[in-house]
């Protein structure tokens, strides 16, 4: 897969944009995923956006890769790093400019080299902008996704099969692992924020799903270890236990993200009315959710049925821990904007992507939730992920 | 596991002791991996540890799981980061105070709020030094990667298993994670290096082994897209092909790196005496590492060696994309201290765990190399990942 020169002609287009809009002269961008969606590929590299020209690429290596990877023309050696102002200058770009940074990702032992080779530039964040351009899919990226639901899909499949009583989270989470890693997922999801992330799927059942977590998620599992304390434990699930499975199934380095409640037999009333309050929640929102709405609102609709349905300490976690969001973008980063949170005030536009997941955790009894990959449209959200929206009883 | 707390209590006394040194008043520790190091718990959180007094866990979420999880006795809740001054003060910190961040991993925009928060206290790097007290492992961390190194064995006889020609490097690499998976790995491998990211295991064969990459390894392969350059690709293995399989195995949180050459059949001989030469040189290094040899010491060894046998251009990668390392430190994070390196003058001492791994890669016809993660002794290297050290003919 070569990500077409339109595809990327587009985003550059949309980048020049910004920066004109915010008097920046040039970006110069570092991080991988943002240097991917840019150019094709995600070799190690500095991509040079001014606001008026064209990109420049410079790969530390594989420079023959990234050649091969990007339809970009302008692609150069890049050997030391101390050549960076000469070769902004050649760009037009002068020590004296102002310059946009990854500031959001960016270390600042790597900033501060940016300070002492360009004393007298001055550095903003671009890094959020970044993610505000990235958050609108092209209908390009959105196969891309539809496809990684695909993926996502095969994955629960092969879940569904193979859950038996006595089966560790662990064993479980191993087989849906596997069955992304065969149809071609490279075997890791990325996460922009500070200190987060997570393996490719998260697998728990009974009380340990509803434990507290410290990501940031409604809930996280006990993970085998204190020392990355998320997804499977080696618990045996048992009949009538809520099965929570997350999985986030990737094509092209786009995810979907994707969960499902499943059971060795039927679910007990109180995890089932729970189960039954997510997917409403989840319906509501596929309804409410388009463009010009405001992220805090979808979030408010979603809080006050949860609230209704008597479910205020527990939706999205159980009290202290709950998060304030009921969804978030999704793309090549898992964590991606618009973010359906408390008190965020971007709007919904057609072409956002979004995984909403309403999930409720009942401490010492279990979580259950669902969670599809949706675009926004003009009608409302279209499940990337589709899939039967009830419990999975095996 | 819980950390016991005579371990942390020595990790806290070598992290003070440093700050006494660099006449830094209190660490404010936030970076997950460094948090778990010195309380047992990765909830998120801050750490501060001051030069003089004990240290303080404020955390953010989960409180109840931290304290779980923690034996430190200082756990507070921290509802504010506006309320960091207030605490630091009430330890005696005050505002003009000289604090260590982890400048190598805080991203700008994070960093940029201590400073609003604190505008008169200096901040200085204490990441750099974070890794180099955790480069010196205690016995209990050293059973720890010895664990892990079962669990890599594991994935490696079931790859020998299971390897037959025309199977994908994405089945053999789904049949490795899952092996790691069901024994426990929590689906994860962690990098502190900006833009530094590897999944479970790197599985690849044949001539595209040997293709040039932008990872921080003598190879990485080429992976299933652009987007994630590395690890297996949907190509079958043909029989004949230097099949090259490297797992970093996980117990408590400890990582052990170990890389094996299979084939199918006996390889053809300028691959097999490529091989050898890895394995003669790894021996080297096992003798000759020792405590109060420079890292650069070991390095120019190897490459001599390498050199002599004709492997200038290709050992440790192809021209112009070799990386200049052999090995590399490990533990918590799979790009630990020491580094053993081209110009690096660290010595190495008692109790570092280091992942020895010469390799060839010869463009066009494939990659070959060995790997096994040893404890520096005052003998030279110990393997904590034994196994067979020929090439594994299936």
């Amino acid at each position: 897969m070569t990500v077409p020169l339109n595809e990327l002609e587009s985003r550059l287009a949309r980048t020049r944009t910004e920066l004109v809009r915010r008097r920046i002269d040039a970006a110069v961008l570092v991080q991988t995923v943002d240097l991917f969606y840019l150019t094709g590929t995600a070799q190690q590299a500095h991509l040079i956006v001014p606001a008026l020209g064209e990109p420049l690429l410079l790969v530390r290596r594989d420079l023959d890769r990234a050649r091969a990877e990007s339809p970009l023309t302008m692609i150069e050696d890049f050997r030391s790093f101390r050549d960076l102002p000469a070769v902004l200058a050649r760009l037009g770009i002068s020590g004296e400019s102002r310059i946009g940074l990854e500031l959001d990702v960016l270390p600042v032992t790597n900033f501060r080299r940016y300070e002492q080779l360009l004393p007298k530039a001055e550095f903003v964040d671009f890094g959020a902008t970044m993610r505000e351009i990235r958050a609108v899919k092209s209908p390009w990226e959105i196969e891309r996704v539809r496809s990684a639901g695909l993926r996502s899909a095969a994955a629960f499949e092969a879940a569904a099969a193979a859950l038996r009583p006595g089966m560790t989270e662990s064993e479980l989470a191993s087989i849906v692992g596997a069955t992304l890693v065969r149809g071609g997922h490279p075997g890791l999801l990325r996460m922009r924020g500070f200190n987060q992330e997570m393996p490719l799927a998260h697998v728990f059942a009974g009380p340990d799903a509803g434990m507290a977590s410290g990501s940031e998620a409604p809930f996280g599992g006990r993970g085998s270890t204190p020392a990355v304390p998320q997804g499977a434990s080696n618990r045996p699930i048992q009949r009538g236990e809520a099965v929570v499975i997350d999985v986030g199934g990737s094509v092209d380095g786009y995810v979907a993200d994707q969960t499902r409640t499943l059971s060795i037999g039927p679910l007990p009333d109180d995890l089932q009315r729970a189960y039954d309050t997510c997917r409403d929640i989840y319906h509501e929102i596929a309804t409410a959710a388009r463009p010009g709405v405001t992220c805090a609102h979808v979030y408010d609709l979603a809080l006050r049925s949860a609230d209704d349905a008597g479910y205020r300490t527990t939706f999205m976690g159980a009290f202290p821990a709950q998060v304030s969001f009921v969804g978030h973008g999704i793309g090549l980063e898992v964590d991606e904007l618009p973010v359906l949170g408390r008190g965020l005030d971007m709007l919904l536009a057609e072409g956002h992507v979004v995984a909403v997941e309403p999930k409720i955790r009942i401490p010492g009894r279990g979580a259950v939730g669902i969670e599809d990959t949706c675009l926004v449209t003009a009608d409302g959200l279209q499940s990337l992920t589709p899939g039967d929206d009830q419990v999975w009883v095996v």
